[in-house]
């Protein structure tokens, strides 16, 4: 059979996917930071151009992907599904593994699948200035691609630790126009309350977050955009999971196991949802599987509970499994997957039983990495590479069990701009984190328990 | 139109094909470096297997490529033609605008290409370890993933500036098991002559070429890997063309310039020689166009004559455009461009006036790549985008002659492990080179000419 399957530019999805329309239960809705009410459009307008709202709060299954948007998405767009051979081989398996390969982007990641969409949605309503943060730098990256190509001004907040450890990425938005800073900065009254208390802070998500939502209210004409957590993320990133179908079907190998990263949970809900679709609707029992680093274990060690997005406590209060948001993850490579909380949908459908998750240490995370980049040729994001340790973990079960299986994974990002981190992997460097429980408990006792 | 072409894998070439069946004049064969006589296959079987000596002197039209490699190409090939409509419309040029996209390949270049049939004739002779060079690092990580799936053990002497400028690059060969050291080393003799000559020496191609034959030919058992220049490598590179001729004739627009960057000249040979084939057989009138760096402008300013491939005198003697196998090229981004021969194919077509040759400087470069940057999305490598330059400004020249063209150039590799350089670009760091006439003449005289 067929190495990569490849789609044609015609089989790029038309609509996204919103899989609100198909929960058998309603997921709790974001309420209002000061009232504790619901959320409405009207309290986020001033934060996300109204075209973005609808989509997060929308009821319909399908919503039409822009014209505008398509064009940009043909640039990658259909990626390509895998069949990975070579690792198959050297585990012995008798499963078939594959991986979607969203990395041949422009920015190396799956974030480019929500980047266009929000820049395009921020330019029909007349946005001429955006204010985002980045940990790692795939957002930001994405992000500044996008931009430039819709004419929009982008500020980035980056997270500092990122900002001085990955100089290439902060070059890389730089090449697509953006302004990036190191946050905390100087330039918000939280960066500097932040700085006064701890002139060395490296920064976290959380604070960047606040940082740039601050620049957001205090800059009237611009706005503000995430990269993960939110519904309209999630449903953007869905043009993942609608062309697997096709090409695992095209493959005669639909899947029994689709397992992805978990950070802010968009790339995952983006490979999973229409699959668990397909399953609601009576199709095959496939399993899901998200994968986290112990290091950050929001869905295996969080508490499901209304909880901030941000360090600033600015944002809606969102329903999720969380760590508490100021929790301040350990410096794991994967700095995509280093966020306190998990998007909303992603946390309903763990909390409904609709999905597995597992938390693995990152030195497995490389091991698993290094194999994948010997068998297979590329060199995975370390994000991405989590998702391996567990496609690897269940192959190795199918053989002992003696069964056939078609796992399929969700290879998020390459890791080309990661090779720093596997320069610490390579000379012994690496170090295991595992999550200190008691870090959870002191951060949530002031937030609303439902 | 579609954006991309993409071909099916049953589309991958079955073949290479070699132009030394079509050329009208044979070129001048190698001579051996003692004898100045003809070098025949033993001279060469000490450094090369015999399966590759057997391609390099093959006049055969079609040479199958062998089921191991075609395996290994379904990684990445057929690689993507992609129309630029993004730099059409911000040119405002009449002009069709398509590239070939070598840079999705495992090592994001078209290195690959030759890595894995390269690494494949040497197992099949029972060879278990290479030696090779690199300068920039393409070849050497292509060459190191080879290396790795074909259980090869690999020693890379990497030209010491890029060592230490381009850690990244060195990780990744890591990453796929080479032994990687900074050139001039003192594991070779004559390493320790430069070193003894000038310690601070930052290394060039012509020693660390050296420097991996010294190293195979006093390690029985080993044997050497060229990453350009030879005919066999050209060979390897015509996947490339013959893909885009498909490509090309899908897109309904049979190229009338054909744009290449010209380094050793392997990629350029192979994008254009399948298209050559068609002109010399009475197809199109098709233009042929390389680009090479103003600071070691080999075809524009060098010489026609026989010379070394190293800087220790130890290769055979190539008849070829050159500056002098003592000539050190400024430091330059594009580190791939930074050598100062020619392949003698490329020279041979070149010298025969069936291909154009310009030289550009890298301000130009990396503005170019930046405006591809901002209108296709991707980074290109700084090589490729001395293509992308000319690529311009043919489309601007069709744009005031206000006729329609079709332009076709080679994106040879992306810039993901080049931001360094892209940094020094932003911050108004770089600088131009032009060539020292000067350099030339010293360093020509004692060579037979012909």
């Amino acid at each position: 059979m067929a190495k990569k399957i490849l789609l044609g530019e015609e089989r790029i999805p038309r609509s996204w996917y919103n899989i609100m329309a198909d929960l058998p239960e309603m997921p709790a809705p974001p309420l209002h930071p000061g009232t504790h009410e619901p959320a409405g459009p009207a309290d986020l307008s001033p934060i996300f151009p109204m075209g973005l709202l609808a989509q997060e709060m929308s009821g319909d299954r399908y919503i039409e992907i822009p014209e505008e948007v398509y064009d940009i998405y043909r640039i990658w767009r259909p990626t390509p599904l895998v069949r990975a051979t070579g690792l198959e081989k050297a585990l012995g398996t008798p499963a078939k593994i594959f991986f979607k390969n969203e990395g041949v982007s422009p920015s190396g990641s799956h974030k480019s699948n929500t980047a266009v969409p929000q820049a395009y949605y921020n330019k029909q309503e007349g946005i001429t200035r955006i204010a985002t943060e980045t940990g790692a730098g795939q957002w930001g990256s994405a992000l500044s691609m996008a931009c430039k190509m819709a004419g929009i001004d982008l500020t980035v907040y980056m997270v500092k630790v990122s900002y001085e450890g990955k100089p290439y990425r902060r070059v890389m938005m730089q090449m697509w126009g953006a302004d990036v800073h190191a946050s905390p900065t100087t330039y918000t009254e939280f960066g500097k309350k932040v700085l006064a208390d701890d002139p060395d802070c490296e920064g976290s998500l959380g604070i960047a977050i606040s940082e740039a939502l601050e620049d957001v209210v205090t800059h009237p004409g611009s706005k503000y955009a995430l990269g993960s957590v939110l519904n309209h993320v999630l449903l953007h990133q869905t043009v993942i999971g609608e062309e697997a179908i096709e090409q695992m079907n095209a493959a005669d190998a639909y899947p029994d196991i689709v397992i992805g990263c978990v950070g802010g949970g968009s790339s995952f809900g983006g490979i999973a949802f229409p699959f668990l679709r397909e399953k609601l609707a009576g199709g095959k029992n496939t399993r899901f599987i998200g994968v986290e680093p112990t290091a950050c274990p929001t869905l295996t060690k969080g508490t499901f509970a209304y909880d901030f997005g941000d360090t600033a406590q600015m944002t809606p209060l969102l329903k999720m499994y969380t760590l508490g948001h100021d929790f301040m993850p350990a410096g794991i490579h994967a700095g995509g997957l280093r966020y306190h909380g998990m998007a909303p949908l992603v946390s309903h459908i763990y909390d409904k039983g609709m999905m597995e998750a597992v938390a693995v240490p990152q030195s497995r995370v490389f091991e698993a990495a290094q194999l994948f980049a010997n068998t297979e040729g590329i060199i995975p994001a370390p994000e991405s590479a989590h998702a391996i340790v567990t496609a690897i973990d269940e192959a190795l079960k199918a053989k002992e069990e003696g069964v056939s299986k078609n796992i399929l994974f969700n290879l998020t990002g390459h890791g080309l701009l990661d090779l720093g981190a596997y320069q610490n992997y390579l000379s012994g460097k690496l170090q295991d984190y595992d999550h200190p429980e008691a870090a959870i408990a002191g951060s949530m006792g002031h937030l609303p328990q439902m």
